[in-house]
């Protein structure tokens, strides 16, 4: 299932799709690493909301007033890593990130429940803070709402078993990919 | 169990001590961000080797020719992420990350077992390319034993139940804390 190059990426997208698909899927929580803005790394557990091959892209939600959005708006760039403990595969993914908001971000709030619309637009915003641990509301709204629409550009992908076997995939180079030592 | 800052913080090193100590908790695993020797920024999977409250340390093995090094050299700030749905809780850990080789790294070493050293001396080094997937050896060298000791800053915490509480405790304060919105 990981002997040849196109084995080994076919499985990573499936086990992305995966993710989309099913809450319990160990690629549902990737970690989005990101240049925070006081110059530190910053990385935070996320939710996979859209893994789209073709256009090698994966989507993920959040607040426009987060952290990572401000990170992503005076730097794009990103890795996303999941470890996926049932098929032992590692995913880097190397992505430029751009943060859709308002009308370009319309169409996923349509598709966002009402129960979990509050998690994008707590007052005051996420990260201020707060005297007690529950003095927040949820207040769920549309111009609070971004897309963080992440383009890979390389694919870093890691399986462990008996004998380990690491691989490192390239959009400029139409994915063909290429063997790494582990 | 989290309604108290100090309570918060007691969990989360509970948790830690157990990823150490236990090869199938969640804690085991942590997500290592930097900041890449390319400007991008660079997040793996690494295991937990060991987490001292006292001190505020966590310790990662690697092999000294790994990208992390080479990340860690030039800037030794880091985030260090794990979600741990067995409580529902994410933890992110700022550290400063000193790179131990040689006679500082030899009383790790020394606990290393055999069967594990093959993981800190391949051949060729981890990242080169290789013609297939498996023209690579292992070969258990101290001298590529590297131990990655993540002096902890600040550590922030969110524990998801059906209210969210999140909160900060940096090391400039005694750890005390503070609440957050989520």
């Amino acid at each position: 299932m990981t002997d040849t190059l196109a084995d080994l990426l076919d499985l990573a997208w499936q086990r992305l799709a995966l993710g989309v698909a099913d809450r319990n899927a160990p690629a549902r929580y990737p970690v989005l690493a990101t240049l925070g803005a006081d110059g530190w790394p910053a990385a935070r557990t996320v939710v996979l909301r859209a893994a789209q091959r073709i256009a090698g892209v994966l989507e993920i939600h959040t607040d426009t007033r987060s952290a990572k959005v401000a990170s992503l708006h005076a730097d794009p760039r990103a890795e996303i890593v999941i470890w996926d403990p049932a098929v032992a595969l590692q995913m880097r993914l190397r992505a430029e990130v751009a943060v859709l908001t308002g009308s370009a971000a319309a169409p996923a709030w349509a598709d966002v429940p009402d129960v979990a619309r509050g998690n994008y637009g707590s007052l005051p915003a996420p990260g201020t803070p707060i005297p007690t641990p529950l003095a927040y509301e949820k207040a769920g709204e549309a111009g609070r709402f971004a897309v963080l629409r992440a383009q890979i550009v390389a694919i870093d992908l890691l399986h462990i078993g008996p004998a380990h076997r690491r691989a490192r995939f390239r959009r400029a180079d139409g994915w063909t990919g290429e063997w790494l030592a582990p």
